[in-house]
């Protein structure tokens, strides 16, 4: 494991690391937020996983969401990995769209090929993850949480649910629910997994929450302007597996706020808080 | 005046407008936070006037430092534009170099050729910039403050120094304070304004602050970190004009921070508290 950068914020350090990953077969890289050992001591400390959407590096979310500030009061370690396999070698779109290959990995792991030796994010997110993170960071394996934005939102409710005793806690900002009936779901499910839709179950929120919901309150912030809502996003039907399913959940609509990170940063304090008080 | 974007944020408004500069002689883009009426009612609100660095556009600020935040809490209009002229008539550095031409407007009127006739980003900050804001926003015009970062902390400090009437308070990260002095500030200011050190003078921070000081104390946070601290920015001969000057002044060396935005980030909460309380 290789640290790539180190920079002090919020008394803490935000760093980048690069490793060969088994799971997805190249290097990838990962950014975790310590929190200042002056204030905490040297923990251990909870960890939250943060899962990128489309298009995204691990720099999107550690650049714009100002998330450390709140992680630097509370005492939270921050993980984010990047959103797919890259390198030389590593297959995408042919015709490089931004809703599928590279930095669109989906958190699955892939069945078809030629995508089925890099595009694994599931096993790199769900076990060879944290597995590391244990090993190198200041951190309590039983105080693990997930969240996530849009696909990455699809990514921690799906790996939450999977593996509730691991991820204790999940919540998500306007995230995809029902990748079986949505258009950027259907494509990246098709793709990597073929056209055997019991496959694609696996990693669809809202059927999973039907079949294994988690004793764990599941958190949903989905601004109102959000111009993927309607076509993509479709948070009601997850809420309404959820419902019936008796898993524990609130969504909120938030009147007004779009898919940006200016939407996330609004209510990255609130998850945070949300997270470390249950963990 | 165009609106570009106008997105939600802290209840706020985030938006990016453009429009025909007389003062640059070309299209020109600003950012502007305003709090929301909801919570703070119509204003007229404090606004605090942001200039960035070498390289940013109007768009790193809005994106990075995590300044809106405390903006929504405190009730303050923040204006952010870019750092130079642009458009296909501008010219630009021979060599596309990082610290000169666009995205290196250093806040001066020049007066050589080819830059004379748009790189006038004084002009259009001190003067053509306040008096849109006027008009378009619901400002208080007596409670105008100036803050920025590297290039934009000297801009900050030599357009507060030198019009203390409008921009009534002004602080600055990791400020360029002695531009006649350090390589940046050399290569901009005898390329933008000739080889006669007498013309750099009047866009010297620590020259001005001998020749007018204000009675406003000024803030200034530095990261002992800094790659540039030693060579380019010098904090310390700011500093001791001030004192000879009678300048109020704080510089805080804040150990271990970088450059970075993650800098920024972690003290901007800081600087906008200060300026709002003193305006």
């Amino acid at each position: 494991m290789k640290e790539l950068s180190a920079t002090k914020t919020f008394g803490g350090t935000q760093s980048v690391y690069s490793h060969q990953s088994e799971a997805c077969g190249c290097e990838m890289r990962f950014a975790v937020f310590t929190p200042s050992k002056a204030k905490h001591g040297d923990g251990p400390f909870p960890a939250l996983f943060w899962l990128s959407g489309l298009t995204c590096t691990e720099e999107n979310f550690i650049s714009k969401a100002g998330a450390q500030r709140m992680a630097a009061e509370l005492g939270v370690v921050i993980i984010a990995p990047d959103t797919s396999p890259r390198g030389e070698n590593v297959p995408d779109d042919p015709d490089g769209a931004y809703d599928f290959g590279l930095g669109a990995g989906f958190y699955v792991n892939a069945q078809q090929e030629p995508w089925s030796q890099n595009y694994n994010m599931y096993e790199y997110v769900a076990r060879e993850l944290p597995t590391i993170v244990k090993k190198s960071f200041p951190v309590d394996p039983e105080r693990f949480g997930i969240f996530g934005h849009s696909m990455g939102g699809h990514g921690a409710l799906t790996i939450h649910l999977k593996n509730p005793e691991i991820f204790k806690t999940c919540s998500a900002f306007s995230p995809i629910v029902a990748p079986s009936q949505v258009p950027w779901g259907i494509k990246a499910l098709s793709n990597y997994l073929g056209p055997d839709e019991a496959a694609w179950a696996e990693y669809d929120a809202s059927v999973l929450v039907s079949r294994i919901p988690s004793k764990a309150e599941i958190l949903i912030d989905q601004g109102t302007a959000d111009n993927f809502l309607v076509e993509q996003l479709k948070p009601e039907i997850f809420a309404a597996a959820a419902e019936r399913a008796g898993q524990p959940h609130t969504l909120r609509m938030q009147e007004g706020y779009d898919h940006s990170y200016y939407f996330i940063a609004s209510f990255i304090d609130d998850h945070i808080r949300w997270h470390s008080e249950r963990l």
